[in-house]
């Protein structure tokens, strides 16, 4: 599992921040890769990357202003160019379906692949397989702007198969069986609970990607405990106030929802191009650490591997 | 008058040829910029140019496929935040005005300029000032697809200083009225037609630039004497059923328009990805020098100065 960061700037591109744009791969976990945003040139941005549009699995999208839409109808021909047949979803705040349909159709764009386009309307679930959950919360942003938190399911322990031994139960079927935490009865009579066998579950990882915000309440139930907590920090420290009139958050906000969830990392995007250069990034950095240590500035590019636990 | 290739690229952005667009300079002769297409990150090839986006007057759009309109909401929204307001006129097919329109809409995006979107239905007279002259013809892409023919109006002569000198008119208020054609009657009472001051009419400069199209008749009207002609070249000319099969030329029907067009000049654009590397580019423009020798590769970033006659 790794975080993949395409675009960290804020409204406009510029030479090194493109828009945004975050890819989670999940290769794997599932063989695939989930994006989050999909600003203007993700796709050239993608070129540079080993990322196969084809295993674009779902794209999740925060809120409908360009800087974090404008790339979707690019990639989405693209992807069926690239020959891809499976079908992809795309989750976002109402507007993305006709966005989408009447992009596609006045370019007179045929994909040869499924699109699924599922809007979100409220705080709910909006993805659950044996595997991930993905649950969002409304953020405050002027308009419709959601927060995503995903939420990989706990692993069964590893099957203890050195025990297993000891009792004279010998590797074979059986063993897939009590794996699964299954109850068995071997060939001498005996039962045994699968659960008997398992070392201890391996916790899940939580993974929170906010869209643009306002420091708010929603962000700190959504990054409650959150592996990697991805927020926002449109500008620095002292600029709160215009961070509220445009429904943005500060280094110090984004710091401070981390800290109040509990988030072990923090990662800032979407930055202004206001700050350009090593100095004002270790501004940014300072400001954000000063609150919460474990914060990190990202760039386009890149790669934070999330490490199993 | 300048010719800037901003993509040469067809159908998808590769790392060397981005999607479809082109700047034609006009900066000393009404201190701006006309686009032709603007495929998707034609705003992030501008970051790397001199252009402002504040500049662009005109934007003309051959056809509505993706990789020729995809860029053009996030342009019109980086040319708000810049501060433009002037107004910016769109030209294109039926159909451009809604993509715009809902594209903006549904990102709630706001102009702080005048836009006016232009559809064409039929070969025409697009827009005239005393400048310039832009006429359209219907291509052959399957879709409706239009090729520009941008006339520049004659210049009146110089004013023969010289001659008004020899007859004893000193320099003053009057040269300008003689430089302007007028008749007029100076002190001694002599009556001077200005037009017979004036040296030869300097011919204004022809510039067409051609949607995506097969070969066919109206890119040869489009194209008549044409000082600089754009064509597409997609395949090179041993795919030329290919070519045909997508409604698209080869770099040999490219040549044989600006041939029977008698145009001064030919830049091939909109090149296939599968074409590549040095060689390959080699490949197509001998290819096309076999029947036009004034045949030229477009690529992306080229600026081609159209010299005043």
């Amino acid at each position: 599992m790794n975080l993949y960061f395409l675009g960290t700037g804020a409204g406009l591109p510029a030479k090194h921040r493109n828009v945004s744009s975050i890819a989670l791969e999940l290769l794997e976990e599932r063989g695939s890769i989930w994006l989050f945003d999909c600003g203007e040139a993700t796709q050239h941005r993608i070129l540079y990357t080993n990322i196969k549009p084809a295993k674009i699995e779902k794209i999740f999208i925060t809120h409908l202003h360009g800087d974090h839409i404008y790339g979707l109808p690019g990639l989405l021909g693209t992807r069926s160019f690239h020959g891809a047949e499976s079908p992809l979803v795309i989750y976002g705040p109402p507007g993305i379906k006709a966005f989408v349909e009447q992009t596609l159709k006045l370019s007179f764009t045929h994909l040869k692949y499924p699109l699924i386009t599922k809007e979100i309307f409220d705080d709910e679930t909006v993805f659950e397989d044996d595997q991930f959950i993905v649950k969002v919360k409304k953020l405050e942003h002027g308009i419709p702007s959601f927060g995503y938190r995903i939420i990989e399911k706990d692993l069964p322990g590893t099957l203890l198969a050195d025990r297993l031994k000891e009792i004279g139960v010998k590797p074979g079927p059986i063993y897939k069986k009590l794996k699964n935490g299954e109850t068995v009865q071997i060939a001498d009579g005996r039962v045994l609970n699968g659960k008997d066998f398992l070392g201890p579950v391996k916790k899940g990882r939580i993974v929170s990607i906010l869209g643009d915000t306002r420091y708010c309440k929603q962000s700190v139930g959504l990054s409650k405990d959150a592996d990697v907590l991805v927020h926002e920090a449109t500008f620095a420290k002292d600029e709160e106030l215009l961070a509220y009139n445009y429904f943005h958050s500060t280094t110090v906000q984004a710091a401070q929802i981390a800290l109040e969830a509990n988030a072990k990392t923090l990662w800032l995007t979407h930055i202004s191009s206001r700050y350009q250069g090593e100095e004002d990034c270790q501004m940014l950095l300072a400001e954000a650490r000063a609150v919460f240590p474990e914060a990190n500035l990202a760039h386009d590019f890149l790669c934070v591997p999330i490490p199993k636990k």
